[in-house]
């Protein structure tokens, strides 16, 4: 990655400065630029992001850089995009590391110009924890990386995003952002909802009882809700046939239990049983997962 | 406790094996006695159970001993109780270490005569794993321990029951039975109802995209299928309540994002956040969890 000169974070969570670091950590001749909006933050990361150069400015962030990286929530990116889009330079490329994907493609594509290029990532990684004080250099180790695009996406500025990626550590995946965003409601998003539905259909008086499973279960419930927030809405189409489909798997069960069909419900139990042990094996093939 | 001389664990699967170990472990002079009415897992027990002898005949197993913990599927408890109630002794006590306690007490109530004790323990432990190759004698190392009992239990067998599992290691409570299975089809077994449906809610092609967060909300439904059925039909008025229970949350989330109603969303992910948290706080303080 000869031309790659100058990177820019915006925003400096858990993700922004781990990418920070991972980026210091993987390119040995790049400028890695960080900004955040707080005072306070940009002090830790002075202190925290190693080589990283933190400005105090939006704007000033991304002069010159080759890939501005939004690790900011996602509701905050088309006023991003606006501020940032007279600064960019001329082929620049700009993406994200959103849970969501269809909704920052068409804010790119309503903002900039033709000779600034959006692609869609979203690395899959992450903690429940937040915050520049978890940041971790190895965050991305491993990691599939999803890239998003659609017919209009710059095919020059894709295949410099899959690079970049593949240089952090990350698997990349190539698909536009409507599969995208069908498929991570799936298997994230509806995650998600469903962990805190657990939760909030327990009173106290029970949760004093909750072991092993129920933590495990609802685990992801403990993510920071603003960040959630923004995932659920911006995707809010594909949350809602989420939830349909597990209130219908739900409904099954609630019918097989209640007739006292043990039949019926085996096969629900050994079914999902089937598919995570198919799922685990994959895992394990793919080396997502030690044995 | 003197006066416990031997005990009898019928069924060696990850609890029965397990408790086992552990009971060999915890008492210095007392002789275990351990059933299992497959011919190849009573040779494993003899290899992997350490002193416990293994005998093969159900109702010799029971002959003399002072606890008798069943160890086995739900719905072989009253075919079991059937058996071996003329092989008891006068005062013995007879448990088990099921998920769901109303029905054994019926069983029992029905079953035994006024010389034999039936309480109901369910040990907060075990694993997604099953089979008596993952035997640990820590397996209960400060876990909960729930003991039932109802006004005509015997007071004398609550007493020694609950000495017996405090020496295993348990932290011990005590309630009623209908408590114990309205309480744990909210925290336990609604949980897997949950996590089995989350996954049968996605096919493969979106399963692949699977991360550590579902891995973490569906790890329990890769538990035996045919034990979970037991537990569920077992305790079927009270899960069919949990569903309706969340089947209400996830309502509440559809409309609150289709809506776009952030406000509410949010409120929805601050609950269970919140929620989540003071039980971590609770658990950190009794020690159920490391930091």
């Amino acid at each position: 990655m000869k031309d790659l000169r100058q990177i820019t974070i915006i925003g400096t969570g858990l993700l922004g400065s781990s990418l920070a670091l991972a980026a210091g950590a993987s390119f040995s001749d790049i400028k890695v630029v960080a900004f955040s909006h707080r005072a306070s933050t940009r002090k830790k990361a002075r202190r925290l992001l190693g080589d990283a150069v933190v400005v105090d400015e939006l704007t000033q962030s991304v002069l010159d850089s080759d890939i501005v990286i939004l690790a900011a929530p996602i509701y905050t990116f088309e006023g991003i995009f606006k501020a940032i889009k007279s600064s960019l330079k001329k082929g620049a490329i700009v993406t994200d590391v959103g849970s969501s994907k269809v909704l920052p493609h068409k804010w790119a594509k309503k903002c900039f110009q033709k000779t600034v290029h959006y692609v869609g990532s979203h690395p899959i990684a992450g903690s429940e924890q937040r915050g520049i004080e978890f940041a971790r250099d190895d965050l991305f180790d491993g990691a599939d990386c999803i890239i998003t695009s659609q017919k209009s996406t710059n095919k020059k500025a894709v295949s410099v995003l899959k690079k970049f990626w593949s240089k952090i550590g990350c698997r990349v995946i190539e698909m536009t952002p409507a599969q995208h965003d069908r498929i991570f409601a799936g298997v994230s998003h509806l995650s998600h909802i469903t962990a805190v539905s657990l939760v909030n259909a327990n009173n106290d008086e029970l949760l004093k009882f909750a072991g092993k499973g129920f933590m495990d279960t609802t685990r992801v419930a403990s993510s920071p809700a603003n960040i959630w927030l923004d995932i659920l809405m911006a995707n809010s189409d594909n949350c809602v046939k989420g939830i349909d489909n597990i209130i219908d798997q739900l409904g099954k069960f609630k019918k097989a239990i209640q007739t006292g069909d043990s039949k019926k419900t085996k096969i629900l139990l050994d079914s999902a049983r089937n598919k995570r042990a198919k799922l685990i094996k994959d895992k394990l093939r793919k080396r997502e997962m030690i044995p």
